[in-house]
């Protein structure tokens, strides 16, 4: 498919900053062909051809950190802190899931993500051929990170992964990674290290969410987690740390000589009481910062307008009202997340790139006036916005309609059967 | 009008708490004639009956504070402390609006309200009866609030507007008010609690919104803004106090013996990096708390999902991951708004109450499973699952489409020619 968008303006987000084109935007198959003007290009034949009414489009959301599944535990699990909502809530009832399951309500996630114009998301969840089978039948956009730990996983089951699903399709890749520092013991988090030396790939893992969880860390071993899985030799391939929420003295160089990543998830963090983010110095010290919903079980909504605002409005408030510049923010989940899951090609809207994009309808209300196009996405936004989402050159959502699910309300039924049989099971 | 809603879920929110009635709702004229089980009610005619598909009926949201015209300030004044955005952005700016600019910046408000499932808002602005014309010829519910200060507004314009605008038209109904204690001398502010006394009315103001406002305040008079107000008798006759980020020791007392509401703007407070108001502090006293967007200036946007997320989310984050329990969110939004602002006909779905109500679609992934309806509207809950609001039983907004305004990019239109011609006068 060639489709041809034009009267449309198209924030490209190459760079943090407001650059605000105005034309057309063409691709062919799955890349971006042209962003920009036209005049004097070779017209090819279009096999379709939106017309944006000025509406912008822009790269589509990174999701930088989520549990897609997790879906089933919207609104079951709340009001705890992280320790008493993971044991008490999350375990008990995942382990009733089977991997028909996890495709389903996988799905049910990308319904979502599509919706509100989220592009692709960083995966971690068992049952991971499952999610690739549903990136396949969705179209949706997958990078899978594994999730080693002391309850499942062995070294030897996170090299077939890494090895099965990297290059198995154009939508799904695969990291390397594990649950946690405090779930994982040092036996395993050594073997980790080890893939990451064979295949001088990057690891991810949750990281210094809690404060909690740091001080156990530095109890028992003398330095904060960042410190001590950089002693195992976890990062000399980079990768990054999901959270990040409670950095210690010294961390940042650490974060800074092994280029790692950070993806913030503030959403979760409030509603599970973890903390505030240090977004604002991470900023400053140029240390890339991408976004993420983390899984329902705990936001509850995956809807990176409520992330955005949610990381600007959060250091406003603990650093002061200018912290957190906008364009920074929109930059950071749209672009730095494709960074941060190895999309290099998915980062912005460029010729050459993927065409993972989404048009925001401004003819609403909440967008109007225009005094700043981008400041009006990050600080009034709403995935009411969305028009349309494109995964490699191919529309999956348009004005609620999704490509690939003719019928949503099956895949709701679905959800509602699984959830209920699991509560049935554990009698709640 | 007597329209019929069936196959429907209801939460009346009669009370803070969960229940949930299947069956209908039956409005007439402007009305609610039934709710729930419609079995042996004579059945009258209808002039349109609506299938809700399972699709759940609630009260509107109360925007309990806000600056409607301001919106055409969205975007421009944003990453500055309260004092610098007030008086570098805000005042020099509006000081250049007309009225006729007032009814049209309202009207863009009203349009984002009603697409937000918002029935009534409590607008301090001026222009009055320019707001006033707006309320008739959109069909939206104000309560204007009396915004003396200073710079403009005198004992006498305030009792003219008082008696003038209360009683005009059923939409419309006007508060005492004034704008602030910091921006408000002496003898105005006396002026004020004698109309209080004259009309045994209730007061409403911006009070305690930033820690500078009360130390200067504690500074100046020895007291906190809540306790030198009411030692003028500004609340012999009840009211409240919009935001209340910072109250003082002593606070708590004057405002439970007074019946004063708390109106928290949570979205406002954090972009302004004013503080975070101690809601769950509130609620354990028994103080009435209400929600509101405050002005698109601030916000930026006007939607109620985003505040009830920040209400609890930030209590959370401040207190602990039980605090601000959803359902006591979701009834400051929706009924304790409602209360405050004299509405006592609006705050819940209830035979004999006014038909000012919104439905929710369901049938949305962030609407599923169904674990927890309110819970799923509070935690999970979007503007785009605003299927209809209505208001004294006339359906103003209907999946996209206004009944008031059939051209809303007239509307836009407008609000951008009055920021580009101010912007222009202003050289900015």
């Amino acid at each position: 498919m060639n489709i041809r968008f034009y009267n449309a303006r198209i924030l490209p987000l190459c760079a943090a900053d407001e650059t605000l084109l105005t034309g057309e935007l063409w691709t062919e198959n799955d890349r971006i062909a042209l962003v920009g003007d036209p005049a004097g290009r070779p017209r090819p034949a279009f096999d379709r051809e939106i017309d944006c009414r000025g509406n912008v489009l822009l790269p589509g959301f990174k999701n930088a950190h989520t549990h897609s599944a997790m879906t089933f535990l919207r609104s079951f699990a709340d009001d705890k802190p992280l320790h008493d909502w993971l044991h008490e809530d999350c375990f008990p009832m995942e382990a009733h899931l089977t991997a028909d399951d996890v495709y389903d309500l996988t799905k049910l996630a990308v319904l979502e993500y599509v919706s509100g114009g989220i592009t692709a998301a960083f995966d971690m969840y068992y049952h991971v051929d499952r999610i690739s089978d549903c990136a396949r039948d969705t179209g949706f956009r997958f990078v899978l990170c594994g999730a080693v730990n002391d309850f499942g996983g062995t070294k030897e089951s996170l090299r077939d992964d890494y090895l099965r699903l990297n290059r198995s399709h154009p939508l799904i890749s695969y990291r390397l990674g594990f649950h946690a520092e405090y779930t994982t013991n040092e036996s395993l988090l050594r073997d980790v290290a080890a893939l990451s030396e064979e295949f001088h790939a990057p690891v991810f893992t949750h990281l210094s969410e809690t404060a909690a969880e740091v001080d156990d860390c530095i109890r028992r071993t003398g330095m904060s987690p960042v410190q001590y899985l950089d002693s195992l030799g976890m990062f000399r391939y980079g990768g990054g740390g999901f959270h990040m929420v409670h950095p210690r003295a010294g961390d940042f160089e650490i974060m800074k000589a092994r280029g790692l990543y950070v993806c913030t998830n503030p959403a979760s963090n409030v509603k599970l009481s973890s903390g505030v983010a240090p977004i604002e110095r991470y900023y400053e010290e140029d240390i890339p910062v991408a976004i993420g919903t983390d899984g329902a079980a705990s936001n509850n909504c995956l809807d990176m307008f409520r992330e955005m605002f949610l990381v600007t409005g959060l250091q406003k408030l603990t650093v002061g009202a200018a912290a957190a510049d906008p364009m920074k923010v929109l930059h950071s989940a749209c672009s730095v997340g494709a960074r941060m899951m190895g999309l290099d090609d998915c980062d912005c809207l460029k010729e050459g790139k993927q065409a993972d994009l989404m048009m925001l309808d401004l003819h609403m209300p909440n967008m109007q006036p225009e005094n700043h196009i981008g400041k009006n996405v990050v600080y009034s936004g709403s995935k009411a916005n969305v028009a349309l989402t494109m995964v490699a050159g191919r529309v999956l959502y348009e004005r609620g309609a999704y490509a690939f699910c003719p019928d949503p309300d099956a895949v709701y039924r679905r959800a509602n059967e699984i959830i209920t049989r699991i509560r049935k099971a554990e009698g709640r």
